[in-house]
């Protein structure tokens, strides 16, 4: 603990910049190394889900993603199921450079209302082409329309919001009881934002299988300068891990997925998230990049378009290959924004591991 | 304790830049949280003081302020009762700039002499509007002034230098009894600057409703280029709670609100601020960026007029929206500088508390 | 060790950027120090070794740096064993400015394969000049190559990719057994990259002359970003030596070089890898600023044309000086990147020491 | 002390940009403070000396610096000691933006011969003036000049270089011996730079007046670059005035002054070296900012102009005020550069301390 001053006291935190991950005395070649990550019944070419933004996800991209081995997850609260035609809305909003009339347009036409017909239509789209269907929804949004999501039924079903904890409390709303929808789903549910040891380790207990990590948004996320809140993400996914292995221990065996969300920027940044612990990425700057990105290149999320508060801007991305060449290459750039896949499979090899699970051993330092 | 070299130690100190806040495992509707300030006999909506800054602060904008529910303070020294008129001046300044000839034209105009009648005249018209009258001196100013105030009337009175102690020593002027005046005047009195657990506990035992925590003038202030001095606010803050804490004891119950008074930028500022531990905060730049504010976008404190050694600047800001929207929304840009009150209310709620004095009690961790 | 967060622990890392020389009690004149580097039974001037990088080392260029008392060591798998001519190569590269498109360039000039026979024509060209030959394979080409070189016959061989560990798993490839190709070659070998103790203690006992420490390409290196793998050369240089301690005792006295390789870009970072322990180093940067540089002022490593994933990018810089001038003087700017020996004499004079060995003894600090 | 790897350890520093002075619970009126600085026999106004470097004194500034008060050096090896007028190279120089050029021209100009005429004269220039008379030679031109020094008469003699030590070892020249030489000066002797408790303690016992801490040169130097040098100065100071503390006792008594030399680019840095715990500083930038400086805003030390590893460079500044209102004002600058004096002053006021010897236990804090 840090002593701020007299009266209080802080634990100092650390992000994905202050880490880096050592090699061990060995190496591997690529072919060595196995990525596939399975959760539930399915199991995934590798640990990469695509987030519930309406700047990466569309139904065609979350199709594209499951087609090249990953899992796209459509937020079923976004511009896709609020008209019937959101392209033009994407398109006007892709030519309005100005932060702050965007961000007026983005309060005007996310007050469209979410519609539980296209919810149904959207996911239709999905699982018609064969890929493994996910959709999301807030906690607010899940008492109204979780039903409608059941009933047309998906594979995976994502509770997703700035900050989601197991105990909200409001008098004058019913809050959700997560314990008793997931519950009620017969799918497996991914539920966050958390980022502590405590708020993860209710969230497990509400028999999630897997749990965010993270706030979501974000590099496209301002909550720090609007609210002062923050975790940085290492720092938050070791707690969350430490909560999977107390909660592997008090359910008697129940592996609870952790999943850091938010902030992943590079290939780089993948590696250091597993190398803390976590099991999988949920990723949507690496996807803003993407020529098929909705977004145009433009990349942001529902903290944008708060009607009162927001608390995200559009950030703008040099749209740079096919979604193919950001997942699995050839990239022509050094940066860690192409062939993520590549990527990953490569700092397992060089660091000496096999797969996932392994690598969540591997030895990290703080730079000073 | 660091040991800078053999013959020197220093304790570490944190800024606001260095912490952020963490969500408990708890969260909160909006309409659950209760922002209310109580101070002495009055009670504002919210904890939010506009700082006596003649960028700010005109009559006109300390109603304005008084009527949107928080607390307006005039700077009885300045330019308002300098001129009988002083829009001129405020105009010609914001025409000039540059900095040097700014200045000198501040050095200028702020030689003009302060009168008892404009001091008088001011009071009432913010009388005459129905909200909470406050006005601030410095301490070489009481002497002279204090008794005229205190004719004219106030709801607060602040006495706010950029250090002021409860101990002045010098033997070429009378220096200002504090305990004595703050006695004899029968209004609450916040007072300060002040940055150290025993400057704040001296201050505390004056009798003042309130201490000062910062050394005033806060983004405009560069006393740490010119002096070598400067306390990071948020050891500052932390340090000055304790004391507050040492007093409540010593006094036997008499709690002394905890002011964080410079440097508050944005509204997660705001946040910071109050989970550190103060009960309340005093703004300036915030504000200086309202339609509204007298300085036209400008922002300076009484630093950066002293005749031979300004310790601190006008700086420019954008005006981004009217005095209401700045307080109370809505926002349309996510950089915490518009609906501070509304983000103070979701940083609550966010992380799961009801009222100011419990979310002194949230968790903060240290960026690295 | 540092808790990043309950569930992952790291060791903090220093970088050159971190530390400094501290003068001790004593000055030297400067011809009271030695900077003599002895290697087997070869002693050079310096010990300052030129990478084996093509936009450094030509034939010409390692001969250049051999009659000027140092060590240049020949790329055998680049452009001049690629390519009969490879100027015209260089020559295009260098007029390519945009770096997507020179990474792409690079890529399809480099998948041209090596040749046998200019491998030995090179090495011939160099021992023509009769200063030593030295030429660098990667792991991967050891095994096709490895007789060749031995054949053409070299003073030195290095062994040199960017991650290269004692253990390599593989199951498709036969790897290189370093032990036994080490024990097979009649001629020192030095090989790296590693960057830990305990990878650096394998090496040693594969009958290495010397280590190289870092991952190579320093300056020119991105690995950070796509991997998330990084160790600072100051604590990797640190971890290093005391491995070389270790191997010391085990093998009863077999003195093993340490050789830091990649990101010393000045005479100060050449000093303080000798600072930490460093035996001698091996650089790029600073010689890609001769005017002789094959790269006309651009510097790039292997990992720049990794066919699917590159690592490194081209870096430009300017061109200050002839070969000479850049080692051994006169110099007329004081950034150190000139008379890269004169400085490392006058840091052994100016804090007391007067040879290689005695100065890895010198005080380092961290600066805060 | 901190581990950079298993192999090196090292102490953590401190520059003046991680530290600040922190108020005490009292605060003085300006009048309370007195800045009187005391050596030997003499009495200055205030702790100021400016440094021997050509660009900032000649004999007109050194004469100006002594009629308001304090203390000015001239560099008796310098331009105004090689030729009989340097106004012609001087403005030369300045006409100069290429900065190797301006290197190379420094090399060419100070190659002519210093003159022990020149020195005569220039030292009697002074003294004409009625101010009190000081120069300085480097320890390499003591032996060759001293006895020209002190034929002609000096009030100080300062022998200064960029690392002095109490025993230079050489074989080829005979080390000037700084006992013996100050033992016969009968005028108090200033000497450094030193930088750690032993080197200062050496120093002390050589006889000296007051040990110099620092490299010299300051906002100039480059040594950290090209050597890898360094030692910040609020580290390096704290340990030696802990020298000071052990000198005082196992000399029974003899006070020898700590005087900061280098890097002081404002008030607030002033101030910081005399928290710290120095009795005087010597600065070059501020001055060098004076209308009168000859070097028409460019600022250089003797490091510039070495002919073979040059460890320093020109750097600019605007000329903003006359040498008198740089050192008492009045400014209109907030940026500590102006009315240095007036700032200490305010410093020492606003801390509620009285004197110099008394601020040096002033409470400083290291920001993190």
């Amino acid at each position: 603990m840090i002593e701020i001053g007299r009266g209080k006291r802080a634990l100092p935190v650390y992000s994905f910049d202050n880490i880096a991950i050592v090699p061990s005395r060995r190496t591997r070649g690529i072919e060595e190394v196995n990525l596939a990550w399975r959760i539930d019944a399915l199991t995934f070419d590798y640990p990469i889900i695509a987030a519930p933004m309406d700047s990466i996800m569309s139904p065609q991209t979350a199709i594209a993603v499951g087609k090249l081995g990953g899992l796209g997850v459509l937020n079923l609260e976004g511009l896709w199921t609020r008209y019937p035609d959101p392209e033009p809305v994407l398109s006007e909003l892709a030519g309005i450079t100005d932060q702050v009339a965007a961000t007026k347009y983005m309060q005007r036409v996310y007050a469209e209302p979410v519609k539980a017909a296209l919810i149904e239509q959207r996911l239709d789209e999905i699982r018609q082409s064969g890929v493994p269907v996910a959709g999301s929804l807030s906690p607010a949004n899940c008492v109204e329309f979780g039903q409608v999501v059941e009933k047309a039924g998906v594979d995976f079903f994502v509770i997703r919001g700035s900050m989601v904890s197991a105990e909200h409390v409001s008098t004058v709303a019913e809050p959700l009881n997560l314990k008793e929808f997931i519950y009620n789903l017969d799918v497996p549910v991914l539920v966050g934002g958390c980022a502590s040891y405590l708020s993860a380790l209710h969230l497990m207990r509400t028999g999630a299988a897997g749990v965010l990590v993270g706030f979501g948004g974000g590099s496209t996320a301002r909550a720090v300068g609007v609210l002062g809140i923050e975790v940085p993400m290492a720092s938050a996914l070791a707690d969350v891990t430490d909560a999977r292995r107390e909660y592997l221990d008090e359910s008697g065996g129940r592996y609870v997925q952790v999943i850091a969300d938010g902030g992943l920027e590079t290939s780089g940044d993948i590696a250091k998230a597993i190398a803390i612990g976590a099991d999988a990425v949920m990723v949507g700057t690496p996807l803003a990049r993407a020529f098929e990105a909705p977004g145009r290149g433009w990349h942001w999320g529902a903290e944008a378009w708060n009607p009162t508060l927001p608390r995200g801007e559009r950030v703008h991305f040099e749209q740079i290959g096919s979604l193919e060449e950001v997942l699995l290459g050839p990239s022509a750039t050094p940066d860690g924004t192409m062939n993520l896949v590549g990527a990953l499979r490569k700092a397992l090899a060089a660091t000496g591991y096999s797969d996932i699970k392994e690598f969540q051993r591997v030895d990290v330092v703080v730079r000073q």
